[in-house]
Formats: C-alpha cells, sequence, structure tokens
C-alpha cells in the first residue's frame, strides 16, 4: 500500500479523500491555490503545498507544479478527486510518465470514453444499449426522412465533426426536418468544412440514472446499485439518491449485467460511472461514461457501506476487489442534496463571502454532511459554487426524504446566499416525492412556481424566500 | 401512533430523541430548566416548557411539573431518556393514571428489576446464570467457610440488609475468611439490625458484555449483538463497541437465547439491556438489568441500522416489533468514544464554561457525534458532565478504531477541558487495541501510565497533556 499520496483537488472532495487516506493509515499531501491557504482540507492534510494562484488554470489545472508537489513531497500516487485533471488523459499519462499511480483508469480509458461518439460506437459494440440514431452519416434529405421516421419524432440533426452546438437541429416533425436539414447541413460546411450530418432520436420524459462500476488490475468487476439524478437544473445534479424507487431488482441485476459488459468490453480499472437514460417503458440508453469519482458516489457508499475512495487507493495499488456482487445490494434508500453558494430567487447567482454563523447538524443514525465549511471560512469567486452535500440513510425513500428535509431545517448557514429553502421546497413537491421526476421536471415544473411566487412576493414588497 | 411526545430529558439524549420525533413527524416538546433556556434541544424542539430551577431535583426530577407540562401541551406520550425518571417506576404509573404512555418498560418491572436482589432471584429462575453465591442466607463461619470453598476464592462477605457498602468484606482466603465473617456481622447488625449474611463469588478479569432486548405488546422478542463496555473508570463507562471482538457467532446466539429467556419470563415491554460479566472461559454472569435506553445504544445502531427510539415509541404506541432476529447481525464494528467535560490532569475534576471555538468532523461514512454542543454554549456544573458522544464504523474493529481515532484528531472544543486526548492515549494502548481489556484494565493499567506522565511533565515544567 502506498505510504503517501497527493490529493490534486480542492473543498468538500479533497477532504473526504484526506480522511480516508488518514484512516487507512497513509500520509496525505494537500495542493492549494493562493487563494485557499486557510482552507479545511490544507488543515486536515499532513503536508500542503501551494500550486499556484486563485484561476484553476495556474493552480488545481497546473499539471507541471501539481508533479512537481508530489516529487518533492515524496508521493507515490496521485488521487485527481472529480472536475479539474480528473479526466485528462495527459495528466494521467504525466503521471505515469514520472512513477506516480494516478488514481483512475488508464490513460487510453479516459481517452476513448472522453469522445461521446467514440464511446458510443465502442459501448454499441459491447452490448450497451444506445441512443437510436443513425448508422453512420445521413447526407441527403430523402435518407434523413427515412432514418427518422424508424427513429421516431423528435429526433436531433447532428453535425459528425460538430462542438459548441452548431449544426445541430431538434425536429419534431418531417416538414420541420425538410426545412431544417439543408440549414443545419450549411452551417456544418461553414463551421467545421465537414458536411456529414447524422440523427439521433431525443428521449422525452426520461430519467437520469447511472451505474458506478470497479475494476481491478486482476480482472474482477462489480456494479453498485444504480442511482437516479433526474433533479437536475442546467444539466447540473441537484438531488440523487440511491436506489431508483422504480427499478426493481430484476431489472437493476439486468442494468448492472449490462454495465458490466462495459467493463469487460473496456477492461476498465478502478472506477467509472456509465450514465444512461431510462425512458417510461424501463428502456435503459447509454448516454457517456464518467471516468472518476463522481460528486454522488455519496449516497452508494450509505446504501452500501463501501468506502468507495478507499476502494479506487487499494485498486490502485494493486490490490483486488475487497466486494463481491453478493454484497452489494442496496440496504435502505439514501438521499443527497448539494448546497451550493448560490441566490434562487436571482437566478442562482453565486454567491460569494465570509460564513459567519454556521451549524451543521452531526448526530443520530443514517447521516453524513460532507463539506468544507467551517465558522469564518471565505467562500471566493473562484471555483465552484457547491460548498456541502447533505445526505440521509432511511430504510425506506419516505425516511430518507424525512430525514435529509430535518438536516437541511436544523442546518444553519449565515453570511452567503444558499439553495437550502430551495431543497426543501422540491423536496415538498407531489412530482419529487412520488418518485416520478424527469430530467426535465426540476425545470419545466418546480422553477417556474418559484418563479411565480418571487413575482408575487416582489409585487408584495418582499425580496426573500425563506424555508418553504 | 403518537402525536405529539415530551421528552423528559435535556442534553444529547433529548437532542437525539427530539430528532426521531421529527423525521417520524410527531410534534416534540422540550422540558428545560431555567439554566437550559439556550439549550439545543429547547432550539429544535417544536414546543418548550421550563419546569424548575437549575438543580435535576427542581427541574427534570420535578414529577409533577413535568406532568403538567405534558398533559399542558396535549402530549400524547412521555420519552424518558436515560438517568433522571427513566427508572423511575413511580413516575411511570403517574404517567399511566395521568393518561400518558410511558415509553418504557411496565412500572412493575422497573421496581422488579430496580431491586438488585429480586432481579437476581428472577433471572436465576428464568434459567439466566447469575454471579455465583450462597444459596440464601450464611450465618456461622463454618457454613461460609464450605460454601466459599465450593465457590472459589476471593468471595465478597455481604449483609443481606445492606447497602452504601456496610457489612461487605472481600476475603482471599479461607484464613481471611474466618477473620472478616465476623466482623462484618457484627457491622451488618449496628447498621441494619440484620445480621443474615450471604456470600458472592468475585469474578477476575472479567469483560463487562451487555445485551439489549427488545419486547412488544404482541409478545414479539427480540435480542441486539452484544456490546463490549469493558473500558470503565470509577464504574462509569469510557468506549462502547458492538459487537464483542472476543465472542463467535456461535456464542453470541447463545448469549442471545439467554437474553430472550429474561424478556419471555418479564413479559417485558420496550426496551433494556442485560448486563453481564464474561470471565476469561466465556461463561456469562447476570448483572442487573437497565429498564431504559442506554447512553452507548448508538453503536447498536451503527452495527445494525436499526433506529432504536423509533422502535421504542413504536412499540409504545402499541405497533409489533418491526424488526426480525435474522436482520440482525452485527454489519461491521462500531466504537464509541464519551466525550466529558474533564480534566484528566487534575483527576477528571469536571469543567465548566463556555464553548468558543467547535468544529465537529461531520462526513465521510460511518460516523456520529450525538451531542448537545454548538459554538458558544455554556457547561453548567448542574449535570452529568458528558457532552458529546463520538462513534465510528468501520468494517473491523481497526476500521473503527482508525475512524474513531481521526474523528477525535480532527474535532475541536475549546473553552473547557475534555478529555478528548486522553482518549487518544486509550485508543494507541496496546492491551486495549489488542480487544482483551477487562473492567479493572482502564484504572490498573492505562491510567497508573497517565498518573506517571503527568508526574513527569509537572516536575519539568509542562502542565498539560496534549494529544498522544
Amino acid at each position: 500500500m502506498f505510504k503517501k499520496v497527493l490529493v490534486a483537488n480542492r473543498g468538500e472532495i479533497a477532504v473526504r479523500i484526506i480522511r480516508t487516506l488518514k484512516e487507512m493509515g497513509i500520509t496525505a499531501v494537500a495542493i492549494y491555490s493562493t487563494a485557499d491557504r486557510e482552507s479545511l482540507h490544507v488543515q486536515l492534510a499532513d503536508e500542503a503545498v501551494c500550486v499556484g494562484g486563485p484561476k484553476a488554470k495556474d493552480s488545481y489545472l497546473n499539471m507541471k507544479n501539481i508533479l512537481a508537489a508530489a516529487i518533492g513531497t515524496g508521493a507515490e500516487a496521485i488521487h485527481p478527486g472529480y472536475g479539474f485533471l480528473s479526466e485528462n488523459a495527459e495528466f494521467a499519462r504525466l503521471c505515469e510518465s514520472c512513477g506516480l499511480t494516478f488514481i483512475g483508469p488508464k490513460p487510453e480509458t479516459i481517452d476513448l470514453m472522453g469522445n461521446k461518439e467514440h464511446a458510443r460506437e465502442q459501448m454499441k459494440q459491447a452490448g450497451v444499449p444506445v441512443i437510436p440514431g443513425s448508422d453512420g452519416d445521413v447526407n441527403s434529405i430523402e435518407a434523413a426522412c427515412q432514418v427518422a421516421s424508424q427513429l421516431g419524432y423528435p429526433v436531433l440533426i447532428k453535425a459528425a465533426a460538430g462542438g459548441g452546438g452548431k449544426g445541430i437541429r431538434r425536429v419534431d416533425n418531417e416538414a420541420e426536418l425538410k426545412e431544417a436539414f439543408p440549414q443545419a447541413q450549411q452551417e456544418a460546411l461553414v463551421s467545421f468544412r465537414d458536411g456529414r450530418m447524422y440523427l439521433e432520436k431525443i428521449l422525452e420524459h426520461v430519467k437520469h440514472i447511472e451505474v458506478q462500476v470497479f475494476g481491478d488490475a486482476q480482472g474482477n468487476a462489480v456494479y453498485f446499485p444504480e442511482r437516479d439524478c433526474s433533479l437536475q437544473r442546467s444539466k447540473q445534479k441537484v438531488i440523487e439518491e440511491s436506489p431508483c424507487v422504480l427499478i426493481s431488482p430484476a431489472e437493476r441485476a439486468k442494468l448492472g449485467a449490462i454495465a458490466i459488459k462495459a467493463v469487460r468490453a473496456l477492461h476498465y480499472l478502478n472506477t467509472g460511472t456509465l450514465e444512461f437514460l431510462m425512458d417510461q417503458d424501463h428502456h435503459f440508453y447509454f448516454m457517456e461514461m464518467n471516468t472518476r469519482i463522481q460528486v454522488e458516489h455519496t449516497v452508494t457508499e450509505m446504501v452500501t457501506g463501501v468506502d468507495l475512495v478507499q476502494l479506487q487507493i487499494e485498486v490502485a495499488a494493486g490490490m483486488p476487489l475487497k466486494v463481491k456482487q453478493g454484497q452489494l445490494l442496496p440496504h435502505g434508500h439514501a438521499i443527497e442534496c448539494r448546497i451550493n453558494a448560490e441566490d434562487p430567487t436571482t437566478n442562482f447567482r453565486p454567491s460569494t463571502g465570509q460564513v459567519k454563523d454556521l451549524y451543521l447538524p452531526v448526530g443520530n443514525l443514517g447521516m453524513r454532511i460532507d463539506t468544507a465549511l467551517y465558522p469564518g471560512v471565505t467562500i471566493s469567486p473562484f471555483y465552484d459554487s457547491m460548498i456541502a452535500k447533505v445526505v440521509a440513510l432511511g430504510t425506506t425513500r419516505e425516511a430518507a426524504i424525512a430525514k435529509v428535509r430535518r438536516l437541511l431545517k436544523e442546518m444553519v448557514i449565515k453570511g452567503i446566499h444558499t439553495n437550502q429553502a430551495f431543497h426543501l421546497r422540491i423536496l415538498a413537491d407531489p412530482g419529487f416525492l412520488a418518485g416520478k421526476a424527469t430530467t426535465n421536471y426540476l425545470e419545466q415544473v418546480i422553477l417556474p412556481r418559484l418563479q411565480d411566487e418571487i413575482e408575487t412576493k416582489k409585487r408584495s414588497g418582499l425580496s426573500r424566500l425563506t424555508g418553504e
């Protein structure tokens, strides 16, 4: 086992990783930017190295300085956390060439799954169902109409060489397709000098279901119970749960078998997550794979009792997976609310400043709050606005919801705006409580209601939402 | 289910019960003394009633005021917590006569088990092994010698009518017995006007092992995995664990079967704990039964995932036990450190004052800190010095110890003295780590070492122990 590991991250995930390192008896090295001198992860680590200025590109994305810090402190491995360099194949390669273990998948896997088209093709070949679309290019209106009628509307017209939203059109019927296809193709030609187009079915009223997997160097592979991350705003997850209440044990096993196909096909090392869309008939469609630990791994830890970061470190050190598939059934139901420093009443504008009063309700069974907050800490404008994850485990989904509501009601964070009260609104929403919320539910149903109330309150002279 | 419940307690246990009530959707009523106006349990409750002055007898033991508070607020039941009125049969009877449900056993059970001699007799009849002793009185030196040689030395000579340590002698051989017996009998005659004596075997090098049980009104009974509470100072538990590493699954089942005999014999309602001594040959001897929730129920909750306070409330409301015996195997290993406001360097003198800096490390898997602490709270001299319970769950005992050490190292409580650093000393002790510490280990092995170090440091001019 490693004696010393560098954590190339900040905030709650750095704190979370450092804590596991300490419990494993491994010396933890933190890195920090000049804006993070006082951060909790720096205080908790055994050693800490400043790697640059406040901007991420100068510090947490500064590969040379991070590698120098690892070599200088004598670290044997680097845990990248999520975000920053966690899915950067070049960084993983540089670690290797410096004789450092990158705690994550092999660089070629990161590369392969980082290209969304290649990933889709690879998964299709492995027998993983993907979002239906044209097989290769579709280069005439007639061919497009034929493929679209097979897929069923609505469909997305996409430039094969696309990116940045250019050459993309949503069409809801054949008339729209006939009009939009030449426009999109023209746009693609102008933007990418490449007029090759393809079609993809638009899946509506779907849930975001994801499956975390693990592979070790010995060829063992396991999957964990699925997570339902359908509550999203601007493509960012807001609430995550495990398991999904709509999925039966038989469906769970089937989905798991699909995930294992992917692990086998990729000879996947360490942890990753396959993200699927699930339609109303419970068909699953692969979207993409994240080749890192995710924010929401916490709910999986709660329902299985497995420390996933510890498992990452063990696998990276060459140890075989300690867990067996049979142990990985969900015990109860876990739910996580991401607390962001933002103001829901002004279109979720990020909030910065000093945290004055802080009360984190630690106690009773089945709870955790993963955070780098402490009294007096300053939330700077340089990084992600997520400041805490409030997680509850209950014997049932209802019990987990009751517990996370109780935690949110007790928690006090003063000095900055947060989405704490907004979470309590979601947790009381009938659609959410029924467990049927799809990926557009938060933005199409809950947010408009919130907006209406804000308008009403503004007119009546009140400026802030308080609690439920 | 009850709509409103009054919690007749204070501190961490009141907070812990109120939190479960809230998660169950039950309105929580707190009571408080004038010294506890600012206490966390008062802040978290839905309603709070002041029941008297700072002294316990004026407030938390003031039955009339507590019953008046319950009736006045429309509470349907009272949860007594531990300590105070929790094992007071008269209070349980008064609740009944006021039409309030006492969340605990029947008053006659509290009475029966409150009398240690009656409890011993009752358990013996039920087939529960008790500490060996004379069968009834032993009223001559000759008879005493005969019984003692059967029991094996050392034995305790005890006055049948005894109490307060009068008429008690420890003897290690027959010569000592012959000398001490008449003295003890004389002392008993003088003190109690009753010269009847009996003998009890002194069990040395024993562990304190206890088994929590539950009975419901429908006649169902379950036992929970045992707790090892051998680490004690002045008969007060300091560290508790579950399960006991020395006990095999077969022994656990056997011990559980003994505990179930007791539940059946007593027609036991709600929860209670049978306390045993375990000798080096793993024979168990009943000591006494606590007819309430115990401080250390937390470790049992961690290894089984069952909210025991919720179970108490459900059973008190007439519901059958939701858990089945088969579900109650220990999952992993839990350990709890009781944090007291006291100074280990001055013979554990209680410490009072305002808590200035406070950092409670909430986060990661398998932890809880049950406490009524918050920044700025004042620890008053009126009540028990226990201010927090730091609990960790690991897959193994070693992992649980590593985690609780990490939690203790991170935790910051400034403004008062605590035994936080003392716990880190125990957690590094080889005898403790081997899992073999008996009930006298802390006082006979760990404390003398601490005392030596304090003396050495005093001579070298240092006045305080810091960490390990």
